[in-house]
């Protein structure tokens, strides 16, 4: 039982205590120990590496601007290299810099060795190109995976640096002994952060994919046949519980905020009464997608994901 | 009607007129004549380009060894470069080539002006690395569009070069006046060549998309759902009437030779009876993923789809 212990509660925010019935209590997939499990691993990778090859892992994020919650993001980063021994660098740029000097820094990052991965903290102010930005990341330090080329590797099912998101949805269905393949699974939302790179993933393990989003025409038709439910939207509580079948395995990539509280894209309350094992929101998705990109930083220092 | 004068049925092999009744015929899509306007733009292009930039379009094709059936696809190639104005050059090198050999040639055509695509025939002799020898083709002049760099850009919505297959059956879609968005295409195949890219390609046009393959459970309950169904499995007659809703779109991507013939992974004579529109094999698909091929060598000599 994931909760059955002092030090396992601690991971469950109140917001899922509240809601989930003792009964329904084992079905949560509980992100934040699963987050916890992955950074030992990166911890133990980055010791090793400076003992052996006296390398320390370097990050690098990029944040344009003053934006509130891009900082806050960056900060969760931050604060995951300490917990790892990542060493973390911290490149806040002003607002008013132009593409060619956020372009000309990047490069910079690029050509210096004692940094491994890159991180580009979107979105940037409305006058820079976004995409042409990110194309200036070394694919070989792209530790957030969303480089074309990159991109293109997952396709093709040479699953190097990945978005961290899906990745992070993967390693909790391995931790969980969920099969994959042959089995079908249905992924709402078709975004290049998450809809759609999930979608690769699991076409590579040999699942049935079906991706549906907002011009699909009877979503329910789609999600009431799923084995396995991924849902990244950005509407609230999109998913309802008839619209899932009896022993599905939910993951709720999805945040809405309101009045300070913050939702998920799947009526967790409900449908946990049907699914076999389900994310809740906060403390499900969020803490592996973080922990995930530790391990791409650790990828690229030790050379294992050369791009 | 696409038979009913004598030019357009030069176009139709003698395979499909034997099994098509006169009154399905008007639902068969005719590869042949989509692929010979595609073509024509091609040539018009091409001599717009030499006659106001002096520019005459190159393709370097790359074949290695003396596999017959490899042999036929580039000499089909060629004869599609004649027609259209385009620079054929044919680099036939030894099978005992090593990979560091076949590697330095690829680039030497990378720094050519005058090649402006550069297409590698696979499979490769075994002792070669196709994947490796891939990544060494600029993606700038990928004309196959098998580049990890211009997959990620499909994947991501950026398409430029891409897989000529997937792109000749979007082609014949908008020939026809096919609506994409919102429809259900099911997608069986899940090879790099077709099913990925085909998928990504009708997710980038807001289809809802089910990806099917061998390891699906029950096929049949895919494609009976199915708008469009795209089938690219190399398994002969696979898609039975049965199988399929009444006023499907199917696009035939199989090829399997039997005694001298050769047939599709769809039950055509069958099909056709419940199909909106069909495409035979041969004189379906594979005409129009030549004709596409040409465009991207266009498309690269003009500069329009840089990487």
């Amino acid at each position: 039982m994931w909760n059955s212990s002092a030090a396992g509660s601690l991971y469950i925010s109140k917001e899922v205590k509240g809601v989930v019935e003792e009964e329904y209590s084992s079905r949560v997939i509980d992100g934040r120990s699963l987050a916890k499990k992955v950074e030992e691993e990166v911890k133990k990778g980055v010791e090793a590496l400076k003992a052996e090859r006296g390398i320390t892992p370097g990050l690098a994020t990029i944040l344009v601007g003053e934006d509130p919650a891009s900082k806050m993001y960056v900060r969760l980063k931050h604060k995951a290299c300490e917990r790892t021994g990542i060493h973390a660098e911290d490149h806040n740029l002003p607002a008013s810099i132009s593409q060619e000097e956020l372009i000309a820094h990047i490069q910079q990052l690029n050509l210096r060795k004692d940094i491994h991965g890159i991180l580009l903290q979107l979105p940037l102010p409305r006058h820079l190109n976004d995409k042409e930005a990110m194309l200036a990341i070394d694919p070989g330090k792209d530790a957030d995976g969303f480089h074309p080329y990159n991109m293109g590797n997952l396709l093709i099912g040479n699953e190097g640096f990945v978005p961290c998101t899906p990745k992070g949805v993967i390693r909790a269905m391995e931790e969980h002994g969920i099969q994959i393949q042959g089995k079908h699974a249905v992924v709402v939302g078709h975004s290049n952060v998450v809809g759609k790179p999930m979608a690769a993933m699991l076409i590579n393990r040999n699942a049935t994919v079906s991706v549906c989003h907002v011009f699909t025409q009877d979503l329910k038709q789609y999600t009431l046949d799923a084995d396995i439910l991924v849902v990244g939207t950005g509407v609230k509580h999109l998913i309802k519980a008839e619209m899932v079948k009896e022993g599905v395995v939910v993951f709720d990539v999805g945040i809405t905020e309101e009045d300070g509280k913050v939702y998920g894209d799947v009526d967790f309350e409900n449908v946990i009464k049907k699914a076999a094992l389900i994310t809740p929101v906060p403390g499900g998705v969020g803490p592996m997608t973080i922990s995930i990109l530790m391990q791409h930083v650790l990828m690229a220092a030790k050379g294992t994901c050369k791009a």
